[in-house]
């Protein structure tokens, strides 16, 4: 099956919002075995989305549309399509009654603008958004299938999680499909790519190899399509096959493996502490909290992280987390021996087993002839040994931030398999 | 004069990069006068190429593409290109030239895939390429322009502003449109349609609005386009008109707006605290050091955020922060008087002037019959005034951190404009 999507509202058109809906939905229909053939943009206006809507059509027998779905006057991709499909709209009580309850909740009076929200194409198919007023909706008219999400990204990754892609592989699965993913991190794809190129070469036709780069982290994809006629035990010979793949291309690469599936790697660092019952806390500098933030999006985190100390000023540094001003003075801020003494006093003053720090140049500024922009040192510590690294990223600050959260993640996991 | 943005590649398509380009040229030719009314993405091969150019066609005057012109064998854009519009290839001279004096610069052999680079088709105006090695290339056919640029973002950045925009500015005169964008928080798009749905229904035909949502934040942008012939100070006549409908949408709901343009809350925030000269710092337990993290992607906030404490842990609270032991016994974490302590030591602790704290139930555990998930507690103390408000998120933990800490830094915004 072709898929082509398709955006719908001005504020592409203008590049106030930069699109990655789409980038999104297309891994998320490739994993389902769905190639995205062409993406298009289109304005709010009736004629433009008929006319992305035909030329989407042409192309593919899926056609996903995102925005134009609020309930604000701009939003119109609802009424073309009923006039395109030639539908008649009706008032839809459940998805009244879903937002009613929603606006009651928030203790809210429901305004009268979600009258208009429950009313709905009689032809569609209507999937219930659980985060937000507008609904899905799924058409077919003459073999193609026409799918409307709304623009917001957690509504239409949560539509597509729940109910798109539910369906399509329930329609889809004739010939078994088989997916593994390998999470790595401090490693780019291209280095990789080296490392395993006559593993990748080796692959037999029917199984394919995808490389999905995150900043610092790369995931690996084995997908395989069951090549022959289809019998009783197809899907489990492919499954053993994906297997033994998975583990060949592992043994590659064990360093930098640091998980299967869609394990994160703030989830991989407290699986290993909650194994190893330790008590973990951060000391924050140039990641101003960035560290502790990803570690507490892992439910049930509280188990194993207790605090953070986010010091961002000599003062801090030496009053929360008991750095020598001698250090700061002579060494610096962004020095192996200030993080060495940031993360020995955050043991002591969060009381935890082990502890890291991370202090650098996150930029714009800050920088100095010695220490450009994107220089990072972090050290772990847990009262038995010690690990100090320094980084060199970029020069941009975001980037660099989320850099050294990843690489400060791994820096610990690392120290913590290492240990006896 | 209207374009059409078509970019070519298959790393677009599978979702492996998230497009930039188009946004950025969105925003280079809207300045310019003229309207991008679609964009589109195909693949590496010829058949989707044509058909892309083909569509884009059909839309508008101005076909711009990015992509495909690399040396290696997957990019096939200019032979396509030169299939298409019937014209020959034919080896240039100043392009090689180009090419080969920068390999001499850079102290490296000129492969011999920089011959294939330098053959271009003859139809096509060439414009130089000074950061990288593929020209960009002009066609006019049949009333319509055809671009086609590398698509590595600094490349296609370089070549638009030193070689397309000049050319299209000389020959247009198109029609100024003007953007003018608000900025709100904590009201949700529905509140505010309802709100100034006046406002909305008495703009005249040539102004738009449009909603942007976001987590807790909408950008209200409103867009206007000259709707007469073009005279010299139509551009400074439509600019005026926009700011003062701004003025007078801004007027309809102060309560939500926080700024204007591209600024973000932790900017706007950042300001206030710089203008006022005070120091920053939070005390976070469900956030987990997000709120910290949001002010610190802000470059200079070092001169108002010393730090900040996460406290996940009760022993933390009391700990680091002071708060009582019989106030978490009595009343539990997620309480106005656990807030309330826990912001007062972090005033002491962290030695700033105004402190704000957070304790909810993110989810999915930790919830009680009185304190469902999503219940969020958030104070702030400046030494002669506090504040503590209750709020009541939803089910999903990640929505639950990111809402609290877009509330918690409109809390301290709100507190510190209302102070005399």
């Amino acid at each position: 099956m072709k898929a082509h999507l398709l955006t719908i509202g001005d504020e592409i058109l203008i590049g106030q919002i930069i699109d990655t809906n789409t980038a999104w939905m297309s891994r998320a229909l490739n994993l389902a075995g769905i190639a995205v053939i062409g993406k298009s943009s289109v304005g709010d206006t009736a004629h433009a989305i008929m006319g992305g809507v035909r030329h989407a059509a042409s192309q593919a027998q899926l056609v996903i549309m995102t925005g134009g779905l609020g309930p604000t006057k701009d939003d119109i991709t609802k009424k073309t399509l009923a006039t395109m499909f030639g539908s008649g709209m009706a008032f839809h009580q459940e998805t009244h009654d879903r937002i009613a309850a929603y606006f009651h909740k928030i203790g809210r009076p429901l305004p009268d603008s979600m009258r208009d929200q429950a009313t709905l194409p009689v032809l569609a198919e209507i999937m219930p958004n659980k985060v937000g007023s507008a609904p899905g909706m799924w058409f077919e008219l003459e073999g193609i299938v026409y799918i409307s999400l709304p623009g917001v990204p957690f509504e239409m990754e949560y539509l597509m999680d729940n109910e798109v892609l539910p369906r399509l592989k329930s329609r889809l699965s004739s010939r078994p499909m088989v997916h593994r993913t390998i999470q790595t991190v401090g490693e780019g794809e291209t280095n990789i790519a080296t490392r395993i190129a006559a593993f990748e070469d080796g692959l037999p036709e029917h199984i394919k190899l995808a490389y999905l780069p995150a900043l610092g982290q790369v995931r690996l994809r084995l997908t395989g399509i069951w090549p022959g006629d289809v019998t009783t035990d197809a899907a489990s010979i492919l499954e053993k096959e994906l297997d033994m793949k998975t583990a060949e291309l592992e043994r590659l690469i064990p360093d930098v493996v640091f998980g299967h599936g869609d394990i994160t790697l703030q989830e991989a660092l407290g699986q290993i502490l909650t194994d190893k019952q330790l008590q973990f806390g951060t000391a924050e500098s140039c990641t101003g909290g960035y560290v502790a933030h990803l570690i507490t999006t892992v439910p049930g985190s509280s188990a194993y992280f207790p605090g953070a100390v986010v010091a961002y000023s000599y003062n801090m540094k030496t009053k929360l987390l008991g750095v020598n001003p001698l250090t700061l003075e002579h060494f610096g801020a962004v020095s192996q021996e200030t993080v060495l003494e940031m993360a020995a006093g955050a043991r002591t003053t969060l009381g935890v087993d082990i502890a890291v720090a991370i202090s650098g140049i996150a930029g714009p500024g800050g920088s100095t002839p010695d220490k450009p922009i994107g220089t990072v040192w972090m050290a772990v510590d847990d009262g038995h040994r010690t690990l100090a690294v320094k980084h060199l990223f970029g020069r941009d600050r975001e980037k660099n931030i989320q850099l050294s959260g990843v690489y400060a993640l791994n820096l610990v996991r690392k120290f913590l398999l290492e240990q006896p």
